[in-house]
C-alpha cells in the first residue's frame, strides 16, 4: 500500500555519503509506490535557533518563556510559517527519516534547531495540555515510524559495546527515545555506516545496498521495544516498577530484553 | 590564585533560571578574583548552522567536505572571526562552564552549533594531525576544566537511576564525554536544576545557593573519572581490555567505578 514518507536531511554536499544515501532513499521509496517527501534543510536555509522571532505574537511581551509561548503559538495558530509547514509535513506521513551526519555524537546544530523548533508544546510535549500524560509510545505522532540514518566519521570498534566512544545506540537515545519515541513514534533501530571518512567507491557502494535492505523493511522491521510510559512498567512517578528489569539502572533499561542484546544498532561494518 | 573562567550560556530571557545561574556565575567568580569571560550566544546572534561560510578560502571548491576545509581553515589561519575568537577565549581560560536549558534531552541548537563551529579539525580533533591518538584526557585542551549547568523542565524522578527519560549523567554523556573529554577538558559532574517549569523564588533561591557552593569547587572538585584513552584501560583497537569493567558494556563501563555510584550527577531535589 502506498505510504507517504519523509525525509529530512542534514548535509550540503550533493556527493556526499550522506546525500547519496537520500538519493537512495527517494528512488528506493518511490520505486516502491510511496510518496516521499522532503525537507533538505540546508537547501530551505532552516532557521537553526530557537529565539524570540518564533513567537509573533507572545501571550508576554515581558518575560520570554519557551514553553508558554510555544504552546500559545501552536494552540492559536499563530507559529511561523516555516515551523507550520514542518508540523503539516510529519502529520501527513506515515514514516519520517532523518539522515545526517554524527557531528560530536549528535545531530548537526541545524538539525536540531528542527527539533527544537518543530516539536511545539501542545503537538510534541505537553500534547492535549495533559502534561506529561501523553508521551513515550502515546502522543501526537502515534501510529507513525522513524528512523535515523547516520554517517560515522570514525571506525565501527569505537562503537562497539566495550568501544571508547560507546554504542552509537547508546549516544543517540538522547534522539531516539527523548525526542521521537517521547511524541509517539515507533523508532526503528539506527542505520549507521561507520568510517565514512576513509569509504572507498566498494564501501558506499555496499552501505548504498545495505540502506536499501533497510528501507524495504521501513514498515514491517520491528522497533526497538522501548518501554511505553502507559503500559504498566512505570510508577506513578514514571520510575520502573521493582519488578521490571529487577536491579538495572540507566537508560538500557528502558528497552526490553536489552540486557539479551549486545546493541540495536544494524552495523555495517567499516568499509575503508 | 586568579584564574580565568569562560561562560558560555544560551538563554535570551535575563530573568530566566539559566540566566540567574549565570548571573551568580558572575558574580560568585569575580568575587573569588577570577576573571570572567562570557560567551552569550544569543546576544552575539551565534550563527548556529556550520557551513559553506565557515570556510571563507576553500581547498576544495567542487566539493565541500567539512572534516577537509575544517582542518585547512585551522592550519592555515582562515576560519572566520567569530569562530577563531571563541577559540582564543577558550585557550586563555582555566576552566569553561555552559550553562543551558536541557531541550529534547540535550543542548539548545544554538549551543550545539558552537560546539560544531569551533571544536574545528586540528584542535578539537585530529589534534596535532595525528588522528585519534591525542583524545580522551588528551588534546589541545588537556589541563583546563568544564562543567555544564543544566535547567531542566522535568521532575528529577523522571531522571533518576530508574526513572523514564534516563540519568542525565548518561543523556548528556555525548556531551561530557564526547564534547568535552574527547579534546583534553577534567569534565566535573554536571549541576543540575529539576522542575524548572514549576520553580518557586523559594527553589531557585536554593538552586543559586546550590550553584554557588558548586562553584567554589571548580578548581578543586574531583572531575568524572573517566577512563583515559591513553592510560592503559583501552586495546590498539580502542576498546576496553577484557580485564577492565569486566563484562560490562555500554557508557558507564567508561568512567571508573560507576559500577558502584547511581550517579555523578548532583541533584537539587525538585524544589517547585
Amino acid at each position: 500500500m502506498s505510504k507517504k514518507v519523509l525525509i529530512i536531511y542534514a548535509h550540503p554536499e550533493p556527493s556526499s555519503l550522506t546525500r547519496q544515501l537520500v538519493d537512495v532513499s527517494v528512488e528506493c521509496l518511490s520505486a516502491r509506490g510511496h510518496e516521499v517527501l522532503q525537507s533538505d534543510l540546508y537547501a530551505m536555509g532552516w532557521k537553526a535557533t530557537f529565539d524570540e522571532h518564533d513567537f509573533p505574537e507572545r501571550v508576554n511581551l515581558q518575560r520570554l518563556s519557551f514553553g508558554a509561548e510555544s504552546a500559545h503559538a501552536y494552540s492559536s495558530g499563530r507559529q511561523t510559517a516555516d515551523v507550520a509547514a514542518e508540523q503539516e509535513k510529519v502529520l501527513a506521513a506515515d514514516a519520517v527519516i532523518f539522515q545526517f551526519p554524527l557531528w560530536w555524537y549528535g545531530m548537526p546544530a541545524i538539525m536540531k534547531g528542527w527539533i527544537d523548533r518543530v516539536w511545539a508544546a501542545g503537538l510534541a510535549h505537553g500534547y492535549k495540555g495533559a502534561g506529561n500524560a501523553y508521551r513515550y509510545g502515546d502522543g501526537a505522532f502515534k501510529g507513525k515510524r522513524a528512523m535515523l540514518s547516520v554517517a560515522v566519521g570514525g571506525p565501527a570498534e569505537d562503537y562497539s559495546p566495550r568501544g571508547i566512544n560507546a554504542p552509537l545506540e547508546q549516544l543517540l537515545f538522547p534522539i531516539t527515545h527523548g525526542s521521537l519515541y517521547f511524541p509517539g513514534f515507533d523508532v526503528l533501530p539506527t542505520f549507521a555506516v561507520y568510517g565514512t571518512g576513509g569509504l572507498t567507491a566498494a564501501g558506499a557502494a555496499a552501505a548504498k545496498e545495505a540502506w536499501r535492505t533497510r528501507l524495504k523493511g521501513l514498515f514491517e522491521d520491528a522497533p526497538i521495544p522501548f518501554r511505553p510510559q502507559n503500559g504498566g512498567d512505570y510508577s506513578q512517578t514514571n520510575e520502573l516498577k521493582s519488578h521490571v528489569a529487577p536491579g538495572q539502572t540507566g537508560l538500557m533499561a528502558h528497552i526490553i530484553g536489552a540486557e539479551e542484546r549486545q546493541t540495536q544498532v544494524m552495523q555495517v561494518e567499516e568499509l575503508s
